[in-house]
């Protein structure tokens, strides 16, 4: 099959420069859009008569019938043409004859594949935000049955202070409505049409570049033409959010594994999202929470592609770029790995949880607070407890053991009222301040959470 | 020096633990934040009534005073301390007796060290945003001055069609306004204040974090506590947005490279912003231009470190965090590169584009337009063209040797008007299509570029 | 198809769970390794007794057909199995009844997976050190033909000192034999049999890890079974070679590309191996070379991915180890790469490049070299030529207008010699010291590069 | 302060390009590295009669002085000089005046930074050997009190086999074994000498690069003057074994993390290794394995960080190569975290562990090969163990409560036999493969482990 640009051209390519050079297979997942663009693309040359109407009615009526063969599986790209622009345009040539080779005229295939590929992301944006969204409603749901359900709070994974599963669950949840706006603020600059922008310098065609944004749902196109072709910063920008939201579920994601181990016990994994083992009969592993930590790793390394693809790229247009297409692919593999973490989440055991809470120290801080607020400094408060905490420790007991006369040696400060302070619900209730982990704050929590979350 | 926890512990810590998790050197930069955040808290701790008026009111005195010792030198953080908090409070301590003992009420060094470094990355996002905006004046001001100056714009780093110099350095421009679009996007996203989310669950005391939040000029509180103590979003984001700055540098540096050479000679590097060989007495290196390409690989690598350190992290607060620092102070270096490539933007040689531009074969595409625009279809055309151009190449000649007649036995659709179509400043006005490299489309892009640089 | 391990789940997996899961897919590329492994592993089964000798026959048969098949397409990996180790394990079982669920006796789906990626990854090595010797030859190739083209050396992109072409592209060669030396060393520690560590314990069974790792061709087996499932090292390691070699690929592309421009002119792309444009017909784009350098970016950021996913792993085996499987197969990409770039080595103008060398400064240093030869202190030497150039260069003038009159006036001890000194074959040849650019040492370093890259 | 290139200059750099583009502060590290290459090539030009001897001699002795100077503090780097290089032969002409300006015959800064950063690599190379063999030997220490201690070995972090301790503390060791045969095999290609490439080109003096080599203690001398000042492979090898050894000490690093929480309680963390909360009085985190951990993240940014910054970079020196600096001083924080690490090795408490490893399902495995070894084919075998597995999970029972009845109703084959092979101890001595976890083998392991770590 002859290039589009064989004229100048002695001889075709070397069979394995083309092979090398053929972005074919990597186009086969936006060919549908690239179909999108070209029929805004010809009805814009028919109504601003670069084309004869009639022609670009041709071109535009056998364009969408070639989107219609190419979603039935009727047609596909063909192995041997360079690329899908190559490949779409051949294929017109072959249906309409002369006028098929009207379809290129006033545009490059640089303006074209930055127009496929915004397109493309877009779709991507929309995927993940969905499964964001749709991960977050999980977190939600389960929240809303956990309000009262006590877990110990852990900082350095050790024990620090009982807070409600609810209010942990939503913890995750807000980085994931953080990430959602920055989905947002990426889909406003990633929806701008580069076509009009020709090879690089504009074109000497009456073309319409706002009609062709507004017909393909864009609200603007570009502002200078050299910057439309060279620009690639909304792939970097939907690759690297995809990377953060793969290290929010990461974190998510070992915490099931945590709590699903025989030591924490807090999750007890269904059959369903489980795997086994060859070997040992008995296990019954949290596979799926792996791979989604694992693939953040992924996600991180394709960001470093995007990136460093870029770096030090003379404008406008350079093959380099092409290279970021497997990297882009790989980051779209994160929204199903959402979808995928989802079915994970639940199985909570309120019972475990609630036995890791009590008889430990994890109200020790209350203790500190009680006297602090009887006056005596934060500072010595704390010390003052700690000292107790070693003794107890050091002679096997806990605080639930504490009776009034060891606090009293420890601070005469200390009021009876400390010893029900110590009470898990007593500390949870306490931490009421906002954002706290109370259960009247959680409950607020949940309306507010689930209101931003259906924006 | 006692820590601020030593309450439990039989011993203090080996000293080269001590040593190894002190985050004393890496807390320097941090300090005076700190202090600005101390402050606020105590204010709303007398506010609040949590600690007694008269005290909170020393305490802030007492702060101020710290802050204004600092500044002055005649207050740092003494070598022991654990970190910054402890050599605040210490002092303090110090200096104030039990009073200075009542400032660490109602928070937690975790949301103490969220805040200082929200407050540090606002300071270092609106530096970055300086730079950016300084080095887009510089290139706007260039700009200006070179409406009329052509020069080959290149795709492959191929000469591809002439365009102005002005539309060229715009293009960067473009780059810079996205990324000040993104550092908005940022900043709204770090202004939020944690303090009151104590250790990660809440506080018991009556505590005011909208009122923190205000007198910090800060937009709003956390919603979570415990969100509020584990997320480093607003670290990731300031430091993707900073390689991605550094990218686009990168980019504009490697012209100034390419453009510096002997080969190019578009650019004449001014003593003042060069340097020299220590043994060939010749040579004149464009030092800056490269130092800047190559921290972009540096800034790409601090990305990777505060997301991977962020990876499968379970919450709340985890001592990973604090192995953020390193890459987030690296990547603070991206605005003074910028200061520094600003003024490598200038001694552009207007001979030498134009000698680039002219006699070469940049216009073939005008040629094609030609016969597109009487009734060929663009796909023969090329080809047409691109056989004249093989004819030419062949034989030594290029665009201007043609005559009408070489181009009629190309094709018999050429018109006499094609001859002239050919010449680069007709090529040039041609591309008159928005966002084209048209004189008159470029003095309107410069008054929109100011408009927006400014906003 | 039931799973291997189904016995004590109740239900099933969700599909969306054995779809996410599932490694099928990935598992077509190490199909053929896994076979021989699992003949290795049958063979020994039988030889030690652990399953009745005629059965082991029969399985090492069933499997060497399933080889067959598998090669020759008529059988492959149905696509509803877990994974390759299960698709085996069932279609033995169908073939053989209740003999093909011997197959899995002392043995685990872990040690199995560690040993096909370890021959796998032997396999990659290899095809690397293939394709970076064949570019190493092609290198060399030219080389030989191009010991007398003379270039300048560039410094910082400047002009710096004339240089052999043959030295230059020998300088290029050195790293890709650094790279062989490195694949050697990875190739040492991968060829080492994972087989026998089972599940992460060691086997009941009497096992003959040392024999399977000879029939393998491997030098050796694992010392300790833990690490034997949990290490990936020799994943890292291929993936960073990758990377590096990819970089060293990304060096020789960049000067393809630079070569290229007009501007250099250093290099006449050949038709077969450059690529067009679609709408400028008289592009001519070194695709290949640019290409490749994008690719070093993806090969950076894969080992990224595979170091970020080990990270923070507790012993044993995890399923983040599966998420590293697509890295791994992009870092396989750079072979090919390299194949591509071989094609694009060649097409050099000498005559270019000689007048690129003729008629600058680039002899400088000769002249500095000159009066230190006769006791000035070569810095001040720098400085009286340093001052030559700077008159020169304002008034328009190079080296070769310089007279012996200038000279002196420069500095009295320049002698006559020194005019000829700053010949370009002069200058080159007086770089005669051990590795440097003078035509009878670089003709020596042919001679040993050739030696090495055979070795 | 003037520069070493200034000659040709008509103006000194701007003094914010002098600031961005010195690498003074940089140098500081590599100082008396710096002095260690200039003896050598001091004495080098006095051998060769460059110099004449009686001037060598003086550079030599004074170069000592300095040295000693630069050691005791009396000498420092001035703050406003370019770089090492120039203030050493600033500082060299100030002490000896016209001698002075001799020093940089025949040598270039570019042959001169290559040589430094070399022996500074080796340097490093020697700490992260050190610190690798150390806690490679508190592992073996560990290990030899622990050949009895019985914990349950992990997959998925899921228990799954029961192991020695020891085993589990040599599977850590073997991965820092490999480290240290990486080691090794970059400090061989990092101690080659580039001294004497010049510029670039080589020399026209009579230089002797292998007597320069020999003299410091390198063991060859470079074979191509251009690659040996555009090589910087010996940066990202050093950094690449850091990351990957920081890698291997994240995956202890987690371990001790999850080993010292309440839920797992395998490790008592002594007071002298932990830290506290200023706010949870009862808190003790495990600070210093988290840092190790986090810093992992850190070395993978520096290894993306040197790989990025060379990629694409035309030969030969760069200025690029200079911000390869950072991140290379920054993967030298490597060595001291796996110092900080070998002190948190130890404190493990066998009870816990053994409670971890009673009462459960973890020698359901041996069920299966019991069978297996009766002629059951080992798939039955499980499916029949799994099924065993799920009726006791059920009922909430573990394998402690089967009776031979249960087993035969399982599957008739059981014999009595199977009662004790799954007891813990007779599942441990039964793994007696080679590198299995059989105290046997174990016990030989260590013998083998202490001989490697000595070599």
């Amino acid at each position: 099959m002859s290039d589009l640009w064989s004229g100048r051209f002695g001889s075709g390519p070397d069979p394995r420069v083309r092979q090398f050079t053929s972005s074919l297979e990597l186009d086969r997942r936006i060919a549908a859009h690239d179909l999108r663009g070209s029929i805004a693309h010809a009805r814009m040359l028919g109504r601003q008569g670069i084309v004869p109407a009639a022609e670009a009615d041709t071109l535009v009526a056998e364009l969408e019938r070639l989107a219609a063969d190419l979603a039935n599986g009727i047609w596909s790209l063909p192995a041997d043409a360079e690329d899908v622009h190559t490949a779409v345009e051949q294929e017109l040539r072959s249906r309409l004859g002369e006028t098929g080779g009207k379809l290129h005229t006033a545009r490059s295939r640089n303006d074209q594949i930055a127009l496929d590929l915004r397109l493309f992301v877009l779709d991507l944006l929309d995927e993940l935000d969905s499964s964001v969204r749709a991960l977050g409603a999980k977190l939600l749901d389960e929240a809303e049955r956990h309000v009262e359900t006590v877990l110990p709070g852990y900082t350095h994974l050790q024990r620090a202070q009982p807070v409600s599963l609810a209010h942990h669950l939503l913890a995750h949840l807000e980085a994931l409505l953080r990430d959602r706006e920055r989905i947002a603020g990426a889909r406003r600059r990633t929806a701008v049409s580069p076509l009009g922008a020709a090879a690089l310098a504009g074109s000497p065609y009456p073309v319409d570049p706002d009609g062709v944004a507004a017909e393909l749902g864009l609200h603007s196109r570009f502002t200078n033409s050299i910057d439309a072709v060279s620009d690639r910063d909304f792939v970097v920008e939907f690759v690297f959010i995809s990377a953060l939201v793969s290290v929010h579920a990461s974190r998510l994601a070992e915490e099931i594994v945590l709590w699903s181990t025989s030591e924490f016990g807090f999750v007890d994994l269904p059959d369903a999202v489980a795997t086994g083992s060859s070997i040992m009969p008995q296990k019954k592993n949290p596979d799926v929470a792996e791979l989604v930590r694992g693939r953040a790793g992924r996600a991180i390394g394709d960001l470093v592609a995007v990136l460093t693809t870029l770096k030090g790229l003379p404008l406008a247009y350079g093959s380099d770029l092409q290279e970021q297409r497997v990297p882009l692919y790989d980051a779209a593999q994160i929204a199903p790995a959402l979808d995928a973490l989802s079915l994970m989440v639940g199985g909570f055991r309120a019972d475990a949880m609630r036995r890791a809470t009590d008889g430990g120290m994890l109200t020790a801080t209350d203790l500190a607070d009680h006297l602090a607020q009887r006056g005596v400094p934060f500072r010595e408060a704390h010390a003052v407890v700690g000292r107790l905490v070693a003794q107890l420790t050091s002679s096997g007991r806990d605080l639930s053991h504490l009776t009034l006369e060891d606090l009293r040696r420890g601070h005469p400060s200390f009021e009876a009222s400390a010893l029900e302070e110590m009470g898990v619900e007593r500390s949870l209730a306490a931490r009421a301040s906002p954002g706290g982990t109370a259960p009247e704050r959680v409950r607020e929590a949940l309306t507010s959470a689930a209101e931003r979350l259906r924006a």
